[in-house]
């Protein structure tokens, strides 16, 4: 293929914080980036809904309300940061057809249908990247992309939203309760005003399918994540895994097992001493497990508009340098096409608080219940006595189907008064 | 530039631990680099010292004596794992002629003499990578090369030295002296049997001479790097530093300033806080600081045959695949030719440990020799009475150059008997 000569064209989709932002950064350091791409960039147009409104440090004259248009106009960098799946994915298909690379931060639509847009960007022989989908500024996406195309990666587990992070964080340093603490986020704008996408874990479970798309090379879609939110954590659970020297985190978690891949978030205790305990507040960070390369951390602010505008220019950069160099980046397919499989046959630990009676055979009755699903008991720990016995039981590694069955048999046992909490362990050398 | 068709050729220099893992996987793992790549690779030989001896996993038909052959023999890729500065110079200048691509691990060479090996891939039109050079498998270089390249680095605090790393976390952990715990690092096989080259700091400064020069895109050599090693650090000053919330690293900093660029590699106090003081044992790992990105850190094994291997794999892969499609990887150059500036005008802070005098005046007196030179204390911690009293201070920041020439003058008052321990503090929220 050619190699670009003369100035790499640009056209934005979306002028919001982040896309003010990027045209703002594009503008502003062109000469410094000049030099890091061998030949100028120039900003041909930003696609917004509304045309009239000022936007500082973008020229009015870019302004188009015709986003169709702008995306079909054959820039050889299309930048869509509108998000949504439509028109969005219409909109980087089309630009596709045209010959335009696309750099896009769009988490939704990658996690919904990535491998077309993989597919649409082989088809037409056009750079696709997408830094900014997931966990904002922190480049882990090219490291797995690209530097770890010669590893076979095994797992990844990933503190992927920030708000969720913030909550937690204040709430294992104040002692505080969920409600509380969300209110406080809220007013600090951590939080949005309905929490949802964050706290039941779906913004979780759209990065962690597109990080398992990438680290297993097969399709996954939000939908085949295996997701439970973290509003149901307490106050007491948080004080229970302290005890333990846990802290309480909302993981996302993709692992490659025997026949397949498994894709899950839910909230999971971590000991303190793993490197994703100490990440705090609203920072996100990605553990990765790798044959060769063993065990990897990638940190950083995982959201904001600076942060995610320099992931996005980082993609510009690299896209442009591929552009004057005439070749073309990673290309992703889902090659190795491994089933998905459910979240039962993942291989984990549970920590189980229970209220239980206080008399002779009890914890005979519970050991029988483990014993009966196979599940082995790594500790136990008895609390109080009378009507206010308390036992905490961490497990050994068994697949989740066996600590969920085990759990139920458990709630059926007339020496167990109530199941105060159950959460998965993640983050102990194994076995 | 034409793409190449067919198998990609690939010719390795060096056959030791990460050599031999290096032909391991390229021969093992072929099917999956090829399915990533877009093309099968072809391993044409291994030059080695000795061809007699046995390396399991190497056709013995692969090897050769004669580097210069295989080195100017134009394979597509020329991998240089011999190390040292010659002959793998004049080898990789050699292959680059020859308009072979580079991957090469050589730290030393990088650190002495990288500009001239960017400029030869620049006048030959062919890739130059090196993630394995630092920091072993974290996916560091890549990022900093790319993701951040439409980003203004301000400052690189890397733990890039595994050894010292590994003693100052059994310091730590176990209270114990630097003898003591060297002795067990090396029966472990974490330190050489000879340790100047990691204890005094001139492994760390290399790398962080390459992490500067990629980071400010200026000439930063081994030389130009201020370097004091961790071998006089004491089981009390680590202990003074917990009883304060810190630990001790030794860090690589590579900073922007004002009218240049500074690199140092020294004991340092940093907060428990702080990402980096949980990084633990043999781990690296490097906290960047970016205008727009903001704080990142990336943490994995620094070293190991293995580790060091899946880094070289990656960028095979990515020089692989610039070769499939036509194009070219980052180039680097130092086109900001900013002056390195010397320690002296870094700005930091200082605790200083002192014995001092237990009588009236005492504190005026060294209060009076911080405001002599402008240096504000921050905190200052009064120990015991009588002939023991200790007196800890921590400062606010300025200059190192005021804070050294403060230590100086301390030592000059009669009101000191001695000075106990002097270690800069990074890490800390400023200012």
């Amino acid at each position: 293929m050619s190699a670009v000569r003369g100035p790499i064209t640009i056209a934005l989709l979306g002028g919001g914080t982040v896309g003010s932002e990027v045209a703002r950064m594009l503008l502003g350091n062109a000469s410094d980036l000049e030099a890091r791409i061998g030949a100028p960039v120039r900003l041909t147009g930003v696609a917004v809904r509304d045309v009239a409104k000022v936007r500082p440090g973008i020229p009015a004259d870019l302004l188009t309300a015709d986003a169709a248009a702008l995306a079909s106009s054959g820039a050889d960098i299309v930048v869509e940061l509108m998000g949504g799946i439509e028109p969005a994915r219409s909109l980087i298909l089309s630009a596709m057809a045209a010959k335009s690379s696309i750099v896009t931060a769009n988490k939704a639509l990658l996690a919904a249908d990535g491998a077309t847009l993989y597919a649409a960007a082989a088809k037409n022989d056009v750079d696709l990247y997408f830094e900014a989908a997931v966990a904002g500024a922190i480049p882990l996406l090219r490291p797995l992309r690209e530097s770890l195309a010669g590893d076979t990666v095994r797992r990844v587990l990933g503190i992927v939203n920030g708000t969720t992070n913030f909550i937690l964080t204040k709430m294992d340093e104040q002692g505080a309760d969920y409600a509380k603490v969300l209110a406080e986020a809220q007013a600090l704008g951590y939080a949005e005003a309905d929490p949802t996408a964050d706290v039941e874990g779906f913004d979780a479970a759209a990065k962690a399918a597109i990080l398992a798309e990438l680290a297993f090379h097969t399709r996954v879609t939000a939908d085949d994540v295996h997701r439970e939110g973290m509003s149901s954590v307490t106050a007491s659970d948080i004080e229970a895994a302290r005890a333990m020297g846990f802290v309480i985190k909302l993981l996302a978690v993709a692992e490659r097992v025997d026949d397949g891949v498994i894709v899950r978030v839910h909230p999971t205790m971590v000991p303190r001493t793993h490197p994703l305990a100490s990440v705090r507040e609203a920072f996100n960070a990605v553990f990765i497990e790798a044959d060769a390369a063993g065990q990897m951390m990638f940190y950083g602010r995982g959201a904001g508009g600076a942060p995610t505008a320099s992931a996005v220019l980082g993609d510009l950069v690299a896209v442009a340098r591929n552009l004057t160099s005439g070749g073309r980046g990673p290309r992703e397919s889902v090659y190795a096409d491994l089933p998905v499989l459910p979240v039962g046959d993942a291989m984990t630990r549970y920590y189980i608080n229970l209220e239980v009676a206080d008399r002779p055979g009890v914890l005979a009755s519970i050991a029988q219940a483990f014993a009966a699903e196979g599940v082995s008991i790594q500790v136990v720990r008895q609390d109080g006595h009378g009507d206010d016995a308390g036992l905490v039981v961490r497990t050994h590694r068994a697949t989740d189907g066996a600590l969920s069955r085990t759990v139920e048999r458990l709630r059926t046992l007339d020496t167990v008064k109530s199941v105060l909490g159950v959460m998965r362990v993640e983050g102990e050398a194994t076995p």
